[in-house]
């Protein structure tokens, strides 16, 4: 029962902090809309910086970054784009406030920019793998770097990009970040990797 | 006097808001750090949202986005965007708080979405005059959109990408920006392009 509590009340403020922005939010208004007392809200999280950092959490372990292989095919990476983009989608407010949450909690700044580091050294990795196989050629110095910082800006900003352009986000809008990472490797792709990328599915 | 104290006002309060986050700054702490009274303050601004909206006016008259016409060649180009990069610096807190501070301040929201749009507009244009004088190649449909959200997302979101990678922001990597939107626009660059570009200063 006491483990049902917990699960409830981080969906419910997964939900609230989606639909408001998470100053508006309180643990007072998760405990009413996950139906719990405020005392059992607070036995399980000492506040709401803690309900954040456990979303983030299970954010990173379903993207599962850390764990998973590199990919075999251009294909694989399309759809492991496309998975991912629909993770963000799910924890949407850290993608929208993750900048200012930093501000807020030291402890969660510095997890992030633990996972984002190593989401860059993951990607480079990437692009080298990419070009080993003959997918992508790198024409000269540091574009590596250049096209990882572009894949990254994507990555985290495409969402808050739509905003500040005044764009109604919505699913769709938000997954078009896969295809929009894609493009930034157009123009570095070779003959054999545009061939294998028409067959995707 | 009157005009004095109003100057007065937004410097400190630039100096503060760029130290500090925009959260931690309030009006007491403007006055004083400007040796006015609250009052004082108050008579010259509602609030701190008539603040930030009066320093997002000035940055955006330094910029001068809307009167600059198109620059004639690409060195122009360049030391335009190295102009724009030092301006930005010299009001990061928008650059780091933009999204933040949007959703605090429907007025000042208004304001950045249309600039922004206005900005993209602009920005499409000069690639068209790009690509009309000879300078670029753009070669497959979207293209055209794909490089202008890569531009901007390298305008808006350079400086908020440095700090989720934990690097220490300072002036010259900020001023990088400069540098890596002439990168995004590499690999469609001509020959033309390339060596009246290396003969800048």
């Amino acid at each position: 029962m006491k483990k049902d509590n917990r699960t409830k009340i981080l969906s419910v403020a997964l939900k609230l902090l989606n639909e408001q922005d998470s100053q508006s939010v309180t643990t007072n208004h998760i405990a009413e809309a996950a139906g719990v007392s405020t005392g059992n809200l607070y036995y399980h999280f000492k506040n709401k910086e803690e309900i954040i950092r456990e979303l983030y959490g299970q954010m990173r372990d379903e993207i599962g970054f850390e764990s998973q292989p590199l990919p075999e095919t251009l294909c694989e990476m399309q759809s492991y784009c496309d998975y991912v983009a629909k993770v963000w989608w799910k924890y949407r407010f850290l993608r929208r406030e993750l900048h200012f949450l930093m501000t807020r909690d030291d402890l969660f700044a510095k997890d992030v920019i633990k996972d984002v580091r190593l989401q860059r050294e993951k990607m480079i990795l990437l692009l080298l793998h990419l070009r080993d196989k003959g997918y992508i050629e790198l024409a000269y110095d540091n574009m590596l770097n250049n096209i990882v910082d572009t894949m990254m800006l994507y990555s985290h900003f495409w969402t808050p990009y739509l905003y500040i352009i005044g764009e109604d986000i919505d699913v769709s809008k938000a997954q078009m970040v896969a295809q929009r990472i894609e493009e930034v490797l157009r123009p570095f792709l070779t003959k054999k990797a545009k061939t294998e990328l028409a067959k995707c599915q």
